[in-house]
């Protein structure tokens, strides 16, 4: 049982349904609800009808136990939140005179006389605890009943957030004794085996998770595998979570190159800037996307020579002197081509590590014995020259980065290894 | 009365409840289906859990006749999403044998066997539609019962926007009948001037709007302006939209490089290939981003070359020939030094055009003289020699991007006046 207290989280508005507006108030809701212990289950983005916001309160109370809305607290017509969820919780808004005063003063320091439209603004129900909002004419509302906590706030972010930090969230923590975050987690990343692969490996673990829960995300090549530790407190979720970690070390080794925030390509910098060495490369079908990734990186010209981008066979020739009979004799996607790319710019480098890339992209170009997604990887080091033959299986975006990954894991793999 | 369908479109994934990953699959499918004349009326993300998933697509029974999910079509445990819709449906999965045999090709293409928890993915309802997916294991689902239309798809943007796309779109028009909608857009895209200025240039159009409405949106140093027009019909609103665009063209001239779906990339690569004329880079501060962006698009081999990843100052030397006491009277970030860079890779390549990119991204590496973001971009051809000097102002991403496409755009314009 984890006794978290769940939470659903409502943004109203038509504006954010497709996008055009991107609805960040529900973000920043989940996150600081998160640190504080509260488990979010679900979020939902309806427009400005009543029937749906109806519905959206309905389905909060029905999967959680809070449920946070923002928008729709402005004072027109189609500005229903608060009266929507004073219906569906079965309560009755009322003038409060203080707040009519409050929004009268607010419009008397514009100088201007307050529409009449704006008195819905301060209407509330009895149940409820009024959320002062300090920098525009809508407070917003607490109200607690049946066992639910429905807080409604404006939709201006600016707004939002300051009533959400100074008057919602010190009475949750008030009055749902809650106790911040007792749950931990950890992504921990892997190249090289894929999402059912990843699940075979650690299947000791997925089998007996200790009351944690696992998520497993393929992108881009890459899996991730999220680890969510729950205990009796932070200290024993950690605990809990430093356990598993190491089983799934010890079932998956050297697959694994990092963790949270970690990318591929700065573990390899990480690496070679350790080490003190540089890094050429020789790149065919990706075309500079392996340099494009090292250099995305401040701080690269520490350990990249360059390299040069060989696209054609002219350029294999004329840049690094790759042979034009072993391109007659092999093709430009081979093993031999491959070697002599890596040895050519390693040569003209005079680099520690060379890397050379070529292959078959796509869409077009693949035979039936070179077909699309073929690639060579050649590392030459002063004590290792070798190279890899691999099949990607994906369309041309999909090959290349998978190519420009491979060849940093094949270098990550070479310089643990070292 | 409007006639028109509800859509509700539900995000499956712990992943995107807290932000941490953005849930762009809504965004994608909500704007399809506007197009289309669909009316959108909520969108729910939810986390793995099938109680929640559950609850989603009742809700999306309840207020909509359209339900479209994304995401949860994994082999692993914790992909619940087609499950749950069969059935809250009351419809029952069965092994598909084709489906089956896809998938074990699939895995044979990449020299693995299938995994036995795949065999989940090839599972189906009698009732319902199986959507190709052409790109990964997990196959969608198309269900029309009790006047509801359910549409499963997989959750990796790639996928699910070509299943929805290829597969989706076309059964929903066909089968609900959808007319498309009375407004028409278009996007004009710029490059060169700010937001501001933009807003200068066509403010005769937009004093004047006709009845169509503007948005600018800055993107990557470009400016996307987006005209919709809505007439008495479909094509009242494409004349009004014609006469719009013409306008915008005499006011903004050679700014505009193309429309909607157009890339400055694609724009050059057309160029490129109309005149037949071949093209070689020297990168330095860009470190291949430029060529990566060029070998994006397939059939780049027709008009490019390759190039020179020039990154430290013995590259620009070894490679392509800048002489080491230019680098040290001028400096690696000059007008010198970009103009050797350019002299020599057109030397080497014998390319028709070549570019050359020298300059300071960012964030070390400023100075007073030569700040972060300077850039020197050289295009030499055999009629045109010239050193372009740019200011950009920008994170490091940010200036190596808007070095690329200033560089593509100083193509594109030395070919449309060639």
């Amino acid at each position: 049982m984890t006794g978290l207290k769940k939470a659903f989280i409502i943004a109203t508005g038509t504006e954010l349904l497709l996008g055009s507006t991107i609805d960040t108030n529900s973000d920043f809701i989940a996150r600081r609800l998160m640190e504080a212990g509260v488990k979010v289950i679900g979020r939902i983005i309806v427009g400005d009808q009543k029937e749906e916001i109806f519905a959206a309160f309905a389905l909060g109370a029905q999967l959680a136990d809070i449920i946070i809305s923002s928008g729709g607290l402005g004072p027109t017509k189609d500005d229903l939140t608060k009266e929507t969820a004073c219906e569906f919780m079965q309560v009755k808004p009322e003038v409060v005179e203080e707040e009519v005063t409050r929004i009268r003063d607010f419009f008397a320091r514009r100088h201007k006389p307050m529409p009449e439209n704006n008195i819905k603004q301060a209407m509330f129900p009895r149940e409820a605890i009024i959320l002062a909002n300090n920098s525009g004419t809508a407070p917003g509302m607490y109200l607690y009943k049946d066992q639910k906590t429905i807080i409604v706030l404006p939709g201006p972010p600016r707004e939002m957030k300051k009533m959400f930090l100074e008057e919602a969230e010190p009475l949750l923590k008030e009055k749902l004794n809650l106790t911040g975050k007792k749950a931990v987690s950890r992504v921990i990343k892997v190249f090289g085996p894929g999402e059912s692969q990843v699940e075979e490996m650690i299947k000791d673990v997925m089998d007996d998770p200790q009351g944690c829960s696992f998520a497993l995300l393929a992108s881009d090549g890459e899996i991730h595998v999220r680890i969510t530790a729950e205990g009796e407190d932070q200290q024993a979720s950690q605990r809990l979570l430093d356990g598993l970690t190491e089983k799934i070390k010890a079932d998956m080794g050297a697959y694994i190159y990092g963790y949270d925030e970690d990318a591929l390509v700065s573990v390899v910098a990480g690496l070679l800037r350790d080490k003190g060495l540089t890094l050429a490369v020789a790149e065919s079908c990706t075309g500079g996307y392996l340099s494009k990734t090292i250099t995305d990186l401040p701080g690269s010209s520490a350990y990249f020579w360059g390299g040069a981008i060989t696209y054609s066979n002219e350029a294999k020739n004329k840049l690094i002197g790759v042979n034009d009979q072993t391109i007659r004799d092999f093709g430009a996607v081979s093993e031999e081509t491959a070697r002599e790319m890596a040895a050519g710019i390693k040569k003209t480098a005079g680099s520690d590590i060379a890397i050379a890339i070529t292959g078959i992209a796509g869409p077009e170009g693949g035979t039936d014995t070179k077909p699309v997604g073929l690639v060579y990887i050649a590392l030459f080091s002063d004590e290792k020259q070798k190279v890899y033959k691999l099949h990607f299986n994906s369309h041309r975006e999909g090959n290349r980065i998978l190519a420009v990954k491979s060849a940093l894991d094949i270098v990550r793999r070479y310089l643990c290894e070292k």
